[in-house]
């Protein structure tokens, strides 16, 4: 069987992670194509992918020759188009609930740390690499501060996010967890988003979108 | 009429000021409830506001009661329990391009430049005045470049970002560029940015969720 659906990704991108984890808790199947966003300055700036994706960001989805940028919104198109099991709960308040734990981690997190600008913190601020990991301790623990009282205090959390099934939110929380151990920031503060990522760790389809689990990892990580 | 809808906002905020445009494009009476975010350290940071929102930030819609934060998040409540007029197209591929449009100012542009981002600067980088208009001007330049790529190239571009009626992804794209002008960025490599925003500013519903049309924006600004 070919697939019908190519990912455009990079192993350690915290965005397409969200992506794999949503196309393998539906069981479908894809084509991984890598974009390196370090090597030769970083072939999403190429002309062959910024033709793809004018933002020259990762991930973008080919679906049948359609083009989809912006993780949150392939999930969505993904839950649209291939319902099952659904990734948004059915209600207007309990989907709201989702996309906007989504939206903390989408919009206020992970932008702030993303390569674009900590590279763009050395280049205007000549922060050293030392404040890059201040920086991103700084905007995760705001965030996480915020996610887990959000969590914490509202009875629709589960065993995931809401409910006891993983939802978009959970593909959003669990990458940004993996980026906060990559920094190293201390997560005992975060009980309730330590209990879920673990329950999103102990599912395939979490553990196969891992970075570490993509063929453009490098083998010594 | 007693509205049943309560906005927690702040006159300059770009995202209190999308969902303005939402709620008026959909005709639908609301309390105004303004959240100085900067007078006595801001108040989005006491704790009868962070009770309502843990984020500390603006917008934070009350419905009948209930909660709800993020700005597309709330769009999109608003759309699935007030559907007329429509702000996302009915087909998912142009749901989805609605999305990833909006995404792209409200995940990529928008938090970049965000007052509490900003501030952060001043503390870490010690950046001045200068400095954070630099900042700024880079990060809507970057995602406008992108933006009009993927708007002047799409036939599905019409009057405005989606078509010839106003989507969330206009509701995006006006406050950003309002944000633009404040920063003085050039606008002229954006020709259908531009277009598109005059089209906008042409219609009640954008005239009135303007930042200085509500009642705690500064008399003399």
């Amino acid at each position: 069987m070919t697939p019908d659906l190519v990912l455009y990704g990079y192993w350690r991108s915290s965005a397409a992670y969200r992506v794999r984890i949503a196309l393998n808790l539906k069981g479908l199947a894809y084509e991984s194509q890598p974009v390196h966003l370090v090597r030769d300055g970083g072939e999403q700036h190429g002309a062959d992918y910024r033709a793809l994706n004018p933002q020259e960001l990762v991930p973008c989805l080919v679906d049948g020759g359609q083009v989809f940028t912006q993780s949150m919104a392939i999930i969505e198109y993904l839950d649209e188009t291939r319902p099952t099991p659904p990734l948004l709960p059915a209600d207007p308040a309990g989907r709201a609930r989702v996309r906007a734990l989504s939206q903390l981690v989408a919009c206020d997190v992970h932008p702030l740390g993303n390569l674009r600008v900590l590279q763009h913190l050395v280049t205007q601020f000549h922060a050293e690499d030392a404040a890059k990991g201040v920086w991103s301790r700084h905007w995760i623990g705001e965030g996480f501060r915020a996610l887990e009282a959000m969590l914490a205090g509202n009875v629709a959390t589960g065993r995931f996010c809401h409910g006891d099934t993983p939802s978009m939110a959970d593909a959003c929380l669990a990458p940004q967890v993996y980026n906060a151990v990559r920094w190293k920031l201390p997560l005992d503060d975060f009980p309730t988003i330590q209990r879920i990522y673990a329950a999103c760790q102990a599912l395939e389809a979490f553990q196969q979108a891992a970075p570490e689990a993509q063929s453009d990892a490098p083998a010594a990580s």
